[in-house]
């Protein structure tokens, strides 16, 4: 949200692992991110990525997947955005378009429990946006309810992030400028009593 | 962002504390936090609040400092909203208007540092908002630099919670629907090399 240059699609994200040993599981988790091609730039808080947007999608969900695979209790925060903030003249460069890559998906088999919220941004007619979003995560089997601000999300990592990224690579069909942000988490102990599917 | 009558203000948040103990850190916590008149919606990625806007923001304050107190390095996750999404008719009860009480900091004394980034929906103009925003931030001392698709502020815990509410009524002021999502860290190993005040 800052004045400045922003690329046309990009992420941020933390990895909160719920264990003393956090530094090692991040540090292992991201074993690898700086090899890529992306732009990488890393604070106290979290992480930026920039570039290819099949590579970013991709290396989301493997950072997450490592992450998981430790077996901790483990949650991973992303803001997705896309667009051009404040741009009166806005042409996406093609290269960071939404065409989706077929890629392998390195989170299959990692379960996970999440909620997102998407932001299609300076548009008046921003809630249809949103209500299509809701309806792909519903024909794709990974909606779980409609909760105050957010829809949770559950499943399979790598269908959950495919679905998501659809339904947000839709809403930047319509909308010039739009921002997500997703919570994932895995290995949680209280999972097994609210994660409940309701399909 | 679901299909489900929200209220007019309210707040999500999470609590991750990077330690074995994060379960009595996080009960220890919220304690107390279903005795403050506020709704309370639990499930396994996050924790809905709802009801008053001046207790929420002193709850949020609250929790956050009780867990950071403990001495672990803790995040906390927040998204707050405001207003009325797809109505037409939209009347802003008073009693969850941005009115501010005078209130104690339960935060103050505890050094935070975080990224905040603020949607203004619906609103051809929402970078006018945003940049009214950061500006707040500035005048305030706890902007510390532009991210990108965020703002990295610092401080006490206190002052920039007092802050970025401000930011956000101010955002509520000019605009019918409003997100934020702030993230705060307390305790972090990294935050003595990279989290230098820029002013």
């Amino acid at each position: 949200m800052a004045k400045v240059e922003a690329p046309y699609f990009g992420a941020r994200f933390s990895l909160y692992p719920m264990t003393d040993r956090y530094v090692p599981v991040i540090l292992g988790a991201i074993d690898g991110l700086r090899d890529r091609g992306l732009e990488v730039q890393t604070d106290d808080v979290s992480t930026f990525l920039g570039g290819d947007r099949n590579v970013i999608w991709s290396e989301l969900e493997r950072v997450f997947a490592a992450a998981a695979r430790t077996g901790e209790h483990v949650v991973m925060s992303v803001l997705v955005s896309h667009g051009c903030p404040g741009e009166e003249i806005c042409e996406i460069d093609p290269l960071t378009g939404t065409a989706e890559a077929a890629v392998d998906h390195p989170g299959t088999g990692v379960r996970v429990s999440g909620q997102w919220s998407l932001y299609p941004l300076g548009d008046p007619g921003y809630m249809d946006s949103i209500y299509r979003a809701i309806d792909t995560t519903k024909s794709e089997d990974v909606f779980v309810a409609g909760r105050h601000f957010a829809s949770h999300v559950a499943g399979d990592l790598g269908e959950v992030l495919q679905t998501l990224r659809r339904a947000f690579d839709a809403a930047c069909g319509s909308t010039a400028h739009v921002a997500a942000h997703i919570t994932l988490s895995a290995n949680s102990p209280s999972t097994q009593s609210t994660n409940g599917r309701s399909s």
